[in-house]
Formats: C-alpha cells, sequence, structure tokens
C-alpha cells in the first residue's frame, strides 16, 4: 500500500492510500465512517502509526469496500495537492551523512568515508509536501544544494535492537530531498543549522509500506534538476544499510513510530560538481525512486 | 514567576507554579476549575505556552485567589516529584557546543574557539525531570559526562528577528544537564547520537519567567559530581549571547514557543580532567542556577 497524506475538502489534514489504478487516492477516515459503524481510524498518519491497535488489514477491508461506492467525499483525485506523508514529526529528521562512498569522496577525499554512522537531524519545521516551494533566501544562504535520500519510517518502537531483528521496526519507505545550505553547514561546524531551514526538507509523494517495496529494493535513486540527471544512484551502495542504521541508531536511544530516517545521498549533489553549480530561484528539482514515485519541488526566491 | 510539570494526584501531566514561600506549589488548571467559572488554561505548560490568549497576569490573578483557599485539590508539596518543565518538547532540544572560551579550549585547543556559533541537537525523548534516574548503558559508552547549562525557553513565534529584537521572543530560562557519551560523540563526528540517549536531558527544576530571572543574569552555573564541585562559570563569559544565538538560529528557521535553546558549558567537564573523570553508577550530578534552583539526577547502570 502507498499511503498519503493531504486536505480533505474542509481542509483538515487527513490520509489514505493510493488505489491501485493509482488514478485515485481513497480518504480513509471519511472512508470509514460512510461504511462502517464503529470510528477506528484516527485523523492523520502520524496518529494512526501510533495507534497500537493499527491493522494494513482493516485498512484493506476498507479499501475493497470503497471500490464498490462512487461517494465523492472518500475518492480524491490523485492531483490532489499532496502534504508530506508525515507533515510535522514529533521530532527531528534522523539523517545519515556520507553513507555513499563516492559521495563522501566528491565531499573531500577517501579519508572522508565514515568508519561508523555521521547522524545530524533536521527540524521537524523544514518538513513540505511535494509540490511545494523550497524558500531561498539569500540573506542566509548563496549555496543551496540537493540530495535526494531513500528514508525509512520507523512502524514499532525499538531500543537497543539487533542488526538482525532491526528491519521488524520498519513500517515503510518515503523519500526525502535533504536540501543544505553548503555555506550554513560549514561555516557552523555541526550540521543542523545548514540542514534545518523551513521547507529544507521535501517529504513524499507517499510512504511505501515495506511488503509494496520489496520489488523495488535494492532502490534506484535519480534527481534531476531542471530536467538534467544529476544523480543516478542505488541503495545497494549504501556503506551502512537500513538495518544496520536502526541497530546503530537505537543504542540507548528509543526509535518511536513516525520517526524517519533519511539514508544518505548518492554522489552527484550540486557543490562536488566544477564549478559547484546551487541551486537557483524557479529551479525545479525532481527525486525519483520506482515504488514511492517522484518527489519535485521549485527554488522559490524570497522576496 | 516559576513554572513547573507533575503529574496530578489522578496521574496526569499538569502544570503549576511556585508559592512566593516556595513551600508549595499550585495546581494552576486545578485551581482554574475551582475558582472560576469559564476554562482558559490547557492541560500542560507547552500547551499554555503555544496559546496565543495565554496571560501572565492571568495566572497571577489565579494565584492571588488560590493563597486564601487551602484545598488540598490545588496545592502541592514542593517535594512532589516534579517532571521537566517540559517533557516532551516538539522538537529536538537545541544545543550549542564550545560557547565558553575555556572549554573550547578544555576540548582541544585555542583552534577550538568557534566563529559562528556551533549548534546540534537533542532528541525529544532524552528529557527527563529533576530527580530522575540518568541511564548508563556500558554495552552503549564507557564515557558518560555531564555539562551543566542554561537553557533559554522560547515564547513567541520568530524567524529571521534581529539581535536587537530577539529577546522579546524569550519567555523564560531553565536548566539542562547535556549528557554526553563522549566516546559516542566522537566515534559518530556529528554529536547528535552521543547527545540523544533516553534520560541524556535532564531539564528543571521549573521555568523562570525572564522578568523574574533579570536580576539573577548573568547567571551562575555550579555543577557538583557528589558535591565536589567541578564547573563554576557564569554566563557573562558566553562567547555568543543568548539574543546573538536566536537570531542566528532563526535565520531562515522558524522558532516556536516551548523551543528550547541550551547556551553551552563552562569550562569543568570529566574529559578535560587529568585523568579524564567519567560518571559512574550512583555518582549524583547536580547543576545550580541562582534563581532556577538545583537540577539534581543520580546515574543508574543498566543491568
Amino acid at each position: 500500500m502507498r499511503f498519503v497524506s493531504f486536505y480533505d475538502r474542509d481542509g483538515k489534514e487527513t490520509f489514505g492510500i493510493f488505489a491501485k489504478t493509482e488514478h485515485k487516492i481513497l480518504n480513509l477516515p471519511a472512508a470509514e465512517r460512510a461504511l462502517t459503524e464503529t470510528v477506528r481510524l484516527p485523523q492523520t498518519l502520524l496518529a494512526w502509526l501510533n495507534d497500537p491497535g493499527r491493522s494494513e488489514a482493516y485498512i484493506l477491508g476498507l479499501y475493497e469496500n470503497a471500490v464498490f461506492h462512487h461517494q465523492a467525499d472518500f475518492w480524491y483525485h490523485p492531483e490532489t495537492s499532496l502534504l508530506a506523508p508525515i507533515p510535522r514529526p514529533q521530532k527531528n529528521v534522523l539523517c545519515i551523512g556520507k553513507n555513499y562512498k563516492d559521495h563522501a569522496i566528491e565531499m573531500g577525499s577517501e579519508a572522508d568515508i565514515p568508519e561508523a554512522p555521521v547522524v545530524f537531524t533536521k527540524a521537524p519545521g523544514s518538513v513540505t509536501g511535494a509540490g511545494s516551494a523550497i524558500e531561498l533566501n539569500s540573506a542566509v544562504t548563496e549555496q543551496l544544494d540537493y540530495e535526494g535520500e531513500l528514508a525509512v519510517v520507523i512502524g514499532e518502537e525499538v531500543k537497543d535492537v539487533s542488526v538482525h531483528e532491526a528491519e521488524n521496526s520498519v513500517f515503510g519507505y518515503t523519500i526525502i530531498n535533504d536540501i543544505t545550505a553548503r555555506d550554513r553547514q560549514s561555516r557552523h561546524k555541526q550540521f543542523f543549522l545548514g540542514k534545518s531551514g523551513d521547507t529544507f526538507c521535501p517529504m513524499g509523494p507517499s510512504i511505501v509500506t515495506k511488503d509494496a517495496m520489496a520489488q523495488y529494493l535494492p532502490a534506484k535513486i535519480r534527481t534531476t534538476v531542471n530536467g538534467e540527471l544529476r544523480q543516478d544512484g542505488t541503495t545497494e551502495d549504501l556503506i551502512f544499510s537500513v538495518p544496520e542504521l536502526i541497530a546503530e541508531i537505537s543504542k540507548g536511544m528509543t526509535l518511536s513510530p513516525g520517526d524517519i530516517i533519511a539514508t544518505g545521498t548518492p554522489m552527484g549533489v550540486g557543490k562536488a560538481m566544477n564549478p559547484p553549480r546551487f541551486l537557483q530561484d524557479e529551479d525545479e528539482v525532481s527525486v525519483e525512486i520506482p515504488g514511492i514515485g517522484t518527489l519535485t519541488n521549485v527554488i522559490k526566491q524570497k522576496a
């Protein structure tokens, strides 16, 4: 299943799944209200992920029931402007630095290939959805850059988990564009400030469940700027795999349903080009991962 | 006023203020229910900070009315075990690295004195209250260390604010002990993992409002381990002042009511001693800042 979040016709955040044909989106809470007697679904995807009684089978049942109904109030066009699947995470988005060898080298040298996962965070307020604008404020940065990444969404609370058991805690996968102000990233030493500007974390368009994603793994990641291919990587090249990352991060630290780990970016960022090419006003950046979709955003210069 | 959070007699998180004599704590939502006709207060301090209509004058009015009543349901003993004033922040706690010259030097050399604020974060799940245990898991770290710090609590949404205007966004001040696994901090390059273990962010005991704190600024920070004085600093020595930090962090990034910025630690951490002295099972660590109180926690080895 491919989960999405969006505003319903009353302007309220809600969540749904893509129909198998992809031509429409089912508003799950609306379908439940119309089709069943009891209300079991919370209003948002994040709340559902945190519901201990959540059931994918129940959602599949709603879907199979809903396909025979044509009520406008629960079927939405896919042109619906989507929110990020988790528009406001409950903690900062976790990110892995230099998790592809070629990218570590393009940012420095062989010496930059890490021996242990490099973990930093992006503020929850940086999250934005597919189709929304990325803010470029020249007073803050002159070196705005993209980083297309596969991100893991946690589905079960986990702490001190082994590599072997780690995958059980995965709910699914999404795309993150880890937008970075390179000048701010290097000036402030720790990565946080350069990574956390408002709109610096486009996420989406969907979260694909682990079982549905299996056939697309290792994931192919392609990033384009105005249609020009910049990154063309595969998660086969990750230095630290998804289970290794979860095991390392969960040492002494609880991960919770709805937590997000962006697994790092392959080579091909703008800063590493010769000469460097940073994002400019009106540039269109797309990150595509088959199975999840395409995450497209346009840069908007702040007036 | 000195705000605190705690569990009420029904085990529900609530908030209150210290009476002027300090011999008791007023449960504000309980007092409001008993003394007024309309309910204006939300249930938690974080929710109140995010209430656009919040009024300190209203709370003072409740307090002045409550002192003439002795209902057990709204007066609590100060021995009440307090929660962190914000037990579950809405985003990671912001922290400043190497913001005292002497501490930057003790961790390396003059070359480590930063030219721009070094900003990293601690996971919300690391927050714990005064009196609670700090978890030492030898499988995760053999180098647990303390860092006593003055922390600022934001009271108004702010973005791209000038140094001159920044202080208007401050609600008040609290204490944070920025517990750090030094081996994990250096092994993973970025500070996040070494800073974010569960219980690694003791906070409290109270949040003191800006006006009440004024007479105690610059703040004196004293950290003791089993009664032995380890840190004895003053915020007079901050490299980047509170307004400078808020202005820098808010460049392109929205700060919201309830956000917390730990301003950095003075010299005297365990790692910098010769030989280094890390925290051990049963050690008692206290951070005292006059005006706010004393934040005491005991290290507990994980079985």
